[in-house]
């Protein structure tokens, strides 16, 4: 199990020459998972294999509330639990987001120290006072499923790597009789006093350590099982339970449970295992996680980590990463360029993560154990982002993935109490975080595209049904007036706006299946977004229940103007299924030209840009705010005008400027990968305009070659003859031959394998 | 599933013309589970079947601490949730311990109410402020498996009946537009205001609600899962989070709801449902209840209680306390007699409590999810109490159902992380209440018995490891020095007498397996109760580490004098084990007859009196308290002195003082059956003072006629010819028409069946 997808990936990478000689060149040295680990990527430095389930990274702070309840402003930062400008690490933790703007998880902290013991992570500033330590970038390694860090404090060095579901850590000690492994199970991302709703630890043995962590957070009602193996035996084990104020005690005072007690249970427990060590000793521990039992993440790690060989399970992720890194194999001299595009690969392919234990166990959104037949249970669903580009990226070279995420996607709805696709799912959780319903548009996509073998008429009906969910977020009213009321919610005109695009998907969805009477309802309401639109100031407007548009408005604002994420001037540029429609309802050609080009190149003044979340000021170009994701598609919609080379213009400005090979490289959140996904498509030369449509746009190639493999076997090469940093107009184009007369590809086109060849010049003229 | 029971009764029954008569004599009009109900019987009138795992009663208070943290003092007179005296009945909840002298449970309560909507319990001097309402014993029916008030204030009479796994409700409302059902998940007995870890509800269909009920209390780590079904659609549904201070709400703020959402989740939730009702209306609900999880919840309800017949559901729990209390049939003139005997009868029957689901699944004490292969799991072990008599007398009538007891006791030892036998254990919890390991004393009592196919040699390897676990409650001082030194516990003394009793059952149980090393191990530790006897005061005494006794000693107070629930005066007569050695060391015969009679009979100054727990002063004869347990073989001692007589006198005694058919008819906490089975073998006029031989020591019988329909098929009768409230001395005894030379009778007298005639008369001379 621990490359569970080896066979499938040798099988397909044999069926072509090209791929076997590319498969010897290493792609994984250019995966740099510090990138975007500085300022407001929220990415983590540490080890996980691809969709694994375990995510075992440092954590340089976490507090949300502190136990005062003082909020921590800074929490943000700690998305993903580190922040690169940090100088101290707190521990190794086993669960991160990859690029989220909003956090959870962060649990079974573990931290080595020597000397004194201490249970308290102390604080940044006095690291002393605790058992964090100090460390430098010098001294630090972050590789894909690599991960390698010196204690400065104590003279320990950290090594870590994992497989699907279990993480392993290496601690090499100085010599020691109070050397110490901290478990903390208080600890988390985004945390707070009220977060743990209980937690239960049990020592099975001089070196075997099970629990749980139950929390209430983002996911509201979460538990994380655990199984803990230590490669060396504990001399001695302790607990501690640091709940404030009373705790009902019992009778459990008979034993001494601070020593060597078997077991403990509480909501703020800490645990320490104490060991004797020679100089430069290595102490390894596993942590198999189970979204179910102890006793299924005892066979987990059974199953998936069975020896104590690190650099055998280093390897095998690796390995791992290089056959997920070679389905898009590319060409350039640039060493920076072959960074950005493999660690965006690699960024790609951390989430959505596998929620389920190696005998298909998995908890559902009901609260329930389910058992998965015939697929493989995936959360971390943050489709607001990831339908734009990232699920269309998987619809290329993770077909059969996808359809499994699809099939997680169905069973997350018969689960759901409220009877709903996922918005923004995790461990069995519903979040509600973000806006639309856009799980339709990933169902629609890989639908229309041909991929995966689930039940489309389930997932039609799982789209209707969740797009008539009238309780939700101003559905009702929008049925009702084609348009959500001001006053019904702060986020009107993006969720009218985003609604009618997911309404669009449906539409297309349901023609594929025949069914009209779905089809005229819904592409009915996927033009709802003209209803939000101001002719008069010509940006989409808050709209009252009265019909009337909102007085109070200004299109560079982002707070409170109806939008999310975004301000009128990105937003009004919502309607990616019917660029067209959108261009004659703004004035034609002309007047959208000049939009675009005046959103691009103008100044947004520093009281509006305060307001744009996630986003460092290089996240914006112009008004342009490419660290959120509502203008993902914009660049592109020069196609739609007589000015298509301003596309290409802009992309090859936005991978330049937003995307960078260095920790702060990431212009915004990486968003679990979807900032990741674009620069992919982007770099590639086409994009995914509207998903749920099968045509692709055509932008500006910024490789000289790129091969895709495919999973059918057949493989897609894209070749940008001429390319350069100043090659950037796109000339000509051929497919297969063929001179190309639009400025789109079909999904087919690559899927039938093939070239793609650009010719690059550096004038548009 | 509803009668499990059934086709095994009706086999043995059908074997004996006797018992197929005696069927037909309803028995179940002599139980009055109002018996108990006042003062500190601790017992609840609601309904269950026997050993249900649902215990359906009415709650008049249960609160520990309110939400200001203020402590109840009352709290444990509300160990069972009700109390005969009180005039208000808050609710209807699920769980109930009967005669505990400690407490929990108490979940999942209902109450129906119509008008004004109110969420808060109210209290027993305002009832109006909340949804208690007032209530009379004159409107109040308590059965063996039904309980039926008139809840005054709104005119609804409530009807409760069970099966083994579920619950089920009658309500008769008035005519209303505003009737409801309240389902409060925050109410419990011995509740607080951090008792609820979380509760999870989720309302299925406008007739079903699932959730859970997770606690940490006397079971530290407990979640109970239910299914609720009503008999009528809800019109309407809202939940309300009671929790005080600062909530993570996330982004569920989406939608309303507190009107008619599908889910939620909490700390304190409470929930209602809403009716329209004509006059006399009833609506029904069933609650079916699960250790392991909701769906097994559901199943269970449809295994047990498809349909929505109260009365056949009540019938069907009738009849199976009727094949329960058919196993003893008595004689007797007295309708009194019958109520104290058939209650008692039922009172033994509650516990310990099926703790399986209809598939077999349960929660062990590693938190693990286990399936029962080849018994019934039970929980509710309170075992100090009962191995005394509670579980002889299954050895008796019930050896089928306690050989599972015995198995999910070694279920327990296997799953437990500190690797011992229950103490006192619940739900998959143990809560180490009381002293000693009194586990072992059941074990060896149906091994030296030949009750039961459970594997002797795990028994007697889970008796030994207990019983070596040096780290629990003074072992290891015990086993160094042969008594525990009053520096290490507040019980040193009444711990170092029970471990040496628990000590010769395991010496027993190892003689019988022929393991002389582990027998000559313990019938030498079996003797250490010789090691705190001081004979220069008489009574055993608490030891210092140095060998000496304490100085501060007080045989009369109960408080901090090295006991637990005793004082040195009924302590001192603790080694049921062997009564010949005990005589010994106290200086012979005619000193321990003048220390029993004077113990009988020498007044306890009120101050003492105040020290004993769970007592009223009716539970009291001179200095003997019967309420609590440590002597309840004393009055059997004087068979062993010239006096046996004596036995015979007190014993009537005991019968007539302690025992009532009255709501106070209880001297002390009926602990969970053992006070019950005190009074059943007494009064059949034989007990058996050490469990783990097989001996039973002669008392008075105080029926005519007792018939004990054994499950072999035999019978065995006791006819105690002449007895009255006058003739209480034995003159002779025949057995099988034998006359009996000696003062006991041998378990396998029993159980190949016979006759036992006592004759009686009004003198002993």
């Amino acid at each position: 199990m621990i490359n569970k997808f080896l066979p499938i990936t040798l099988l397909f990478y044999g069926a072509t020459a090209f791929a076997q000689s590319a498969k010897n060149d290493k792609l994984t040295p250019y995966v740099k998972p510090i990138i975007g680990t500085q300022r407001m990527g929220h990415t983590y430095p540490g080890a996980t294999v691809p969709f694994g389930m375990v995510q075992l990274s440092p954590e340089t702070d976490t507090i949300t509330y502190d136990q005062n309840g003082k909020y921590n402003p800074d929490v943000y930062k700690y998305c993903a639990g580190y922040q690169y400008d940090d100088k101290t690490i707190v521990g190794f933790s086993h669960t991160h987001f990859s690029g989220t703007g909003h956090s959870d998880l962060g649990d079974i902290l573990i931290m080595p120290t020597v000397g004194k013991l201490q249970l308290n992570p102390g604080t940044a500033s006095n690291p002393a006072g605790g058992y964090r330590s100090t460390f430098s970038h010098q001294n630090e390694i972050a590789e894909a499923n690599y991960y390698k860090v010196k204690l400065d404090k104590n003279n320990i060095t950290a090594e870590l790597t994992t497989t699907t579901r279990v993480g392993m850590h290496q601690y090499t000690f100085p010599k020691s009789n109070q050397a110490h492994i901290i478990l903390d199970m208080v600890a988390g991302i985004y945390n707070y006093p009220e977060k743990n709703v209980w937690t239960y630890l049990r020592v099975l043995n001089d070196s075997t350590v099970i629990g749980y962590r139950q929390t209430n957070g983002w996911a509201r009602t979460r538990s994380l099982y655990f199984a803990l193996s230590f490669s060396k035996p504990f001399i001695a084990h302790g607990f501690k339970n640091f709940t404030s104020g009373s705790v009902y005690r019992g009778f459990w005072g008979k034993f001494n449970q601070t020593k060597n007690f078997p077991e403990t249970a509480g909501k703020q427990i800490k645990a320490w295992f104490d060991f004797n060590t020679a100089e430069g000793e290595k102490i390894d521990l596993k942590v198999a996680l189970s979204p179910v039992s102890m006793e299924n993440a005892l066979a987990n790690m059974k199953a998936e980590a069975p020896g104590w060989d690190f650099n055998k399970i280093r390897e095998a992720g690796q390995q791992q990463w290089e056959e997920q890194l070679h389905r898009i194999v590319i060409q350039s001299k640039s060493r920076a360029e072959k960074e950005n595009f493999y660690t965006g690969m690699y960024h790609a392919m951390i989430n959505p993560t596998i929620y389920m234990d190696v005998n298909g166990d998995y908890k559902g959104l009901d609260q329930n154990v389910h058992h998965a037949e015939g697929f493989t249970n995936y959360t971390t669903f943050s489709l607001w982002d990831t339908y734009r580009a990232l699920h269309p990226l998987f619809n290329i070279i993770e077909t059969k993935r996808n359809a499994d995420m699809v099939k997680s996607m169905l069973k997350h709805y018969e689960q759901s109490p409220e009877h709903m696709l996922p918005v923004w799912s995790n461990s069995g959780n519903e979040n509600w975080c973000m806006s639309g319903y856009h799980a339709v548009a990933v169902l629609a996509d890989a639908a229309i595209k041909g991929n995966g073998d689930f039940d489309k008429n389930e997932a039609l009906e799982a789209c209707v049904a969740t797009a008539r969910h009238r309780d939700y977020e101003g559905i009702g009213e929008y049925i009702d007036r084609g348009y959500i009321p001001d006053e019904r919610s702060a986020v009107s005109v993006s969720s009218t706006l985003e609604y009618a695009y997911d309404d669009w998907a449906i539409a297309q969805l349901a023609k594929k299946l025949g069914r009209d009477d779905i089809y005229q309802e819904f592409i009915k309401r996927s033009q709802n977004y003209k209803n939000v639109y101001d002719p008069k100031v010509g940006f989409m407007r808050p709209k009252l229940a009265d019909g009337t548009f909102r007085k109070n408005f200004d299109p560079l604002t982002t707070i409170n103007q109806g939008f999310i994420e975004g301000n009128a001037w990105n937003y009004t540029l919502f309607a990616p299924q019917d660029p067209k429609g959108l261009i004659e309802l703004m004035g034609g050609n002309k007047r959208v030209v000049r939009y675009l080009d005046s959103l691009f190149t103008m100044h947004l003044p520093d009281e509006f840009f305060a307001e744009t979340e996630d986003i460092t000021r290089d996240g914006i170009i112009g008004n342009y705010v490419h660290g959120n994701e509502p203008s993902h598609h914009v660049a592109y919609l020069y196609n739609w005008t007589d000015k298509p080379w301003k596309t290409q213009e802009r992309i090859r400005m936005i991978l330049k400027k937003m995307y960078g090979p260095t920790p702060d490289g990431l212009g915004g959140n990486d968003d679990t990968g979807q900032m990741s996904a674009w620069y992919i498509f982007s770099t590639l030369g086409f994009y995914p305009v509207a998903p749920g449509s099968d045509d692709y746009s055509i932008g500006s190639p910024a490789i000289d070659k790129a091969v895709i493999n495919l999973e059918n076997g057949k493989t897609f090469s894209i070749i940008a003859k001429n390319q350069s940093d100043k090659n950037i107009y796109v000339q000509k184009i051929t497919l297969n031959g063929k001179t190309l007369n639009v400025l789109t590809i079909k999904h087919s086109d690559i899927m039938n394998g093939g070239e793609l060849v650009f010719y690059m010049r550096s004038s548009h003229k």
